[in-house]
C-alpha cells in the first residue's frame, strides 16, 4: 500500500491542476482593480451550469462517474474496492462573491478531482470510494445566507426552508434550484444526503498566517462561530434644507449611532473577534431629504462560544438603546456555532504532510465552509494553503502552481488513509 | 384702481384653484405611506408634458398668451396697459421629488395663474403685463442640481453647463431638453432671458412656523445658501471572517468617523444650521466582505454667508482627518451663497397681507427655490403658506383649500401692486 500512495501522490500534477484553474477561471472571469483576474461566477447561473459541465467533462476522462443530487450538489465518484461501504467525501464549491478570485472555493474542487484522477492514474484502488463533491451555493453572493447546498445534504435544516430565499433581481432560490437541475436532467439523479466515512476540503486559507510563518500546509483545527443580522432604522423623510434637526427622525444618524455603540460592544483588543458592516441601503436616498430608513447587515464570529453568544445576543439590545428618534429591527438571519475537528482527520492530514516532507501549522478557519455543517455527520477536517497576503474575495486572491499541487498532494495522501481506514 | 385691485381679489376662486391643484396631482399620482395621494413628476419627461399641456389649456382659456424659451421655461402672459414696460414676473415649477407632493412647485404656478386670470376676469388692466412661469427642472430629483432653469433664465450659468448632466438611465439633459422642446414645437418660441420688474413665487413654507405661530401669510425675507458635496471613501475589500480588524482598510468604518466628525463640526445649539446625509452608497455591498468603497451626500445650509463659507470650507480637512486606513475625495457639487430680498417685493407682500386683514410673518427660506436666481436680476420676493406639519417632499404634504386660496388672493392684490408701480 506504501507503494501505490507514494505513486498516488507522484501522480499529482502541477501543471495540470494549474491549467484547469486558469481555464475554469475564464468562465466569469473579469480584469479587476489592478489589472488582477476576477472572477463573478454567481451559483445556479448559465456560467455555474458552464463551469460544471467543464468539470464533467474532466471528471468523466478520469473515470469518475459523474451525479447530482436535490440541491444541485455535484458528485464525482472514484469507485473503491467495496462499493457498499460509506464513502470519503472531499470537495468545495464552484460559485464565487461579485468581486471574486480564481482559488476561493474551485480549488476544493479541482484539487479533489486531481486527487482521484492521480489514484486512478497510479493504479491504486482505495478500500471505500471517494467522491468529490462541488456544493451548491457556498458563497451567498447570489443567495444569503450561503452554504445552501452543505446545510440540505447535511440536514441542518430542510431543503425548503431556502426556497423562498430571493436575490437581486427578485428571482427565489427554489426556481433558480429547479432551472439547474432541469439543465442537468441528463444526469444521473442521486437521493439528498448520506453519512460519510469521513469529510475533509481543501482550501486556500483566506488569512495572512501560513505566508506569514512560512509554512505549506495548514492543518485546520476547527472553524470559528458566526452569527449574521440585517438591522433595520425607521425614521421619516424631511426636507433637508428646512426641518430643524431637533425635529428630524433621521435614520441614517441614528444608524451611525447603532454602528458607533456595536463597534464598542465588539471591541477585542486580542484582534480575534470580527466584527463587519458590509453593507448599508439607504432610502428614498437622495441627497437632499432626510432618510426615513437604514438598513445595515452585522457579520460577527468568534471561535469561543461563549463570546459568539453573549456579544451576539447584546447586539440587539445595544441597537434599541442607539435610537433617539428612530425605531430598529434586529433581525438574526444565520447563525453557525463554532466548530471543533477533533483529532481524526486533521491528525491524518497532518501526518500526510509530514510523510512529504511539508511544513505545517495547525490554526483555526477564520471563514466559514461547508465542512462546519458535515461535523456532525462524520469525522471532518480541512486543509489550508496559503495566499499571497491572506487577501480573498477580490480579483488579486493568488496561490502559486507549488503552492496548489503541495495541497494536492497531502489532499491525494490523506484520503488515501482515510478510504483505507 | 382701488376699486379694481378688491375686484381682481374677489375673483380668486377658491373652488377653482382647489380643483386644478387636485387634477395635476392626478399627473404623476400614486398613493403612498399612509394613503396619502403623492405624486412623482419629474421634469422633461411625458408626464411633465402632460401637465404642461393642461396648464397651457387653462392658461389660454384665461386669455394668456403662451410661449416657451430655449431652456423650456413655460410662460403665460396676461397683457398690460404698455407691453414695452418690463413685466413683472411670477411663478413656480411643475417638477416634483421621487416621493413628492401635491403642492410643491406647482402651486406657485397654479396660484399665479389664478391671480392673472382673476385680474383679467375683473376686468383690470394692470400698466405691465404679468407673466406666470414655470420653471425647468427645480427639484434636481431627475438632474441635479435642481434650478437648471431658472438658472439659464438668469445668467447664472450658460446653459450648456448643464448639457452633461445624466439622470438614473443615463440620458442627457440637454437630449432630454430637445425632446421637450420638439414635443412643444407647436408653442411660440421666445428667447432665453430677459430683466423681469419684479419677481414674486407663491410657495408652500416646507417648515413648521406659519402653522406653529397661527400665521395665515409668510412674507419671505431671503433664502438660506447651500452647498452639497459628495464624498467618496476608498478602503479594501476583505473577508469579513478572515482579516483581523488592525489589518484592515474599511471604507463604512472610516466613512462612520468622517460624519461623527461632521457632526461635530456642524453642530449648532441655536438649530438654524442645516447639516444631512441624506445618501449612501456600499461597495461591493455584501454582508460578509469589507466594503472597498463607501460614498455619501452632504447637504450643508445656512443663512449667514460666513458661516456658509468657513464650516463649508472646513469639510474636506475634516473628512480627511477621519481617515485612519483609506483615502477620500470631497467633491463640492453645488454651491449658493444666501440671499437677501430687501424690502421692495416683501413690503408689496405684507401690504397686501394687511390690506386683506391676514395674518402675516416675515421669515427666511429654509428651501432652495428659482427665486434666488432672480435676486441679482430685480426686486424679488416669495409669499409662503402654511404646510401641514411643515411637511414637503413627502406624499402627506398637505395645505387646504383655504390657505391655498388667501395666498392666492394676496399674490393677485401683490401682483397688481408691483405691474402698476
Amino acid at each position: 500500500m506504501a507503494g501505490g500512495v507514494a505513486a498516488a501522490v507522484a501522480a499529482v500534477s502541477e501543471a495540470r491542476l494549474w491549467q484547469r484553474l486558469m481555464e475554469m477561471a475564464e468562465i466569469g472571469g473579469f480584469i479587476g482593480d489592478g489589472g488582477h483576474h476576477g472572477v463573478n461566477r454567481p451559483c445556479l447561473t448559465p456560467l455555474d451550469r458552464e463551469a460544471r459541465r467543464l468539470l464533467i467533462s474532466w471528471a468523466r476522462r478520469a473515470g469518475a462517474a459523474v451525479s447530482v443530487d436535490p440541491a444541485a450538489n455535484l458528485f464525482l465518484r472514484l469507485e473503491g474496492e467495496d462499493p457498499s461501504l460509506a464513502p470519503v467525501l472531499t470537495g468545495s464549491h464552484m460559485d464565487t462573491q461579485p468581486q471574486g478570485g480564481r482559488f476561493d472555493g474551485i480549488y476544493g474542487v479541482l484539487a479533489g478531482l486531481e486527487a482521484i484522477e492521480a489514484i486512478a492514474a497510479a493504479g491504486v484502488r482505495p478500500r471505500r470510494a471517494i467522491e468529490v463533491v462541488a456544493w451548491t451555493n457556498e458563497e451567498g453572493g447570489r443567495f444569503a445566507p450561503g452554504c445552501t447546498g452543505s446545510m440540505s445534504f447535511t440536514g441542518f435544516k430542510p431543503m425548503s426552508a431556502f426556497d423562498d430565499l430571493v436575490d437581486r433581481d427578485g428571482i427565489r432560490y427554489a426556481d433558480a434550484l429547479a432551472e439547474q437541475l432541469a439543465a442537468e436532467a441528463d444526469l444521473p439523479r442521486r437521493p439528498l444526503g448520506y453519512t460519510p466515512h469521513a469529510y475533509l476540503e481543501a482550501h486556500i486559507e483566506q488569512g495572512p498566517r501560513l505566508e506569514a510563518e512560512g509554512k505549506e500546509i495548514g492543518v485546520v483545527t476547527g472553524i470559528q462561530g458566526s452569527r449574521w443580522f440585517t438591522v433595520s432604522v425607521e425614521g421619516r423623510t424631511d426636507h433637508a434644507g428646512t426641518t430643524p434637526l431637533r425635529l428630524r427622525r433621521d435614520s441614517v444618524q441614528d444608524m451611525l449611532r447603532a454602528i458607533g455603540a456595536l463597534n464598542t460592544l465588539m471591541h477585542d483588543p486580542a484582534d480575534v473577534l470580527r466584527f463587519t458592516v458590509g453593507s448599508i441601503r439607504v432610502e428614498p436616498g437622495t441627497s437632499n431629504s432626510v432618510a426615513r430608513k437604514a438598513e445595515f447587515t452585522i457579520d460577527f464570529r468568534h471561535p469561543d462560544k461563549e463570546v459568539l453568544l453573549a456579544r451576539g445576543d447584546a447586539i440587539a439590545g445595544v441597537v434599541q438603546a442607539s435610537m433617539t428618534s428612530c425605531t430598529a429591527t434586529v433581525e438574526e438571519r444565520f447563525r453557525a456555532l463554532p466548530v471543533e475537528f477533533g483529532e481524526r482527520v486533521p491528525g491524518v492530514v497532518a501526518a500526510a504532510a509530514e510523510a512529504q516532507g511539508l511544513t505545517s501549522l495547525r490554526l483555526p478557519s477564520g471563514a466559514f465552509h461547508d465542512a462546519q455543517f458535515l461535523v456532525p455527520l462524520c469525522p471532518t477536517g480541512m486543509l489550508f494553503i496559503p495566499c499571497r497576503g491572506g487577501v480573498s474575495h477580490h480579483p488579486s486572491e493568488y496561490a502559486g502552481p507549488d503552492a496548489c499541487a503541495k495541497g494536492a498532494r497531502v489532499l491525494a495522501e490523506a484520503l488515501l488513509a482515510l478510504a483505507n481506514g
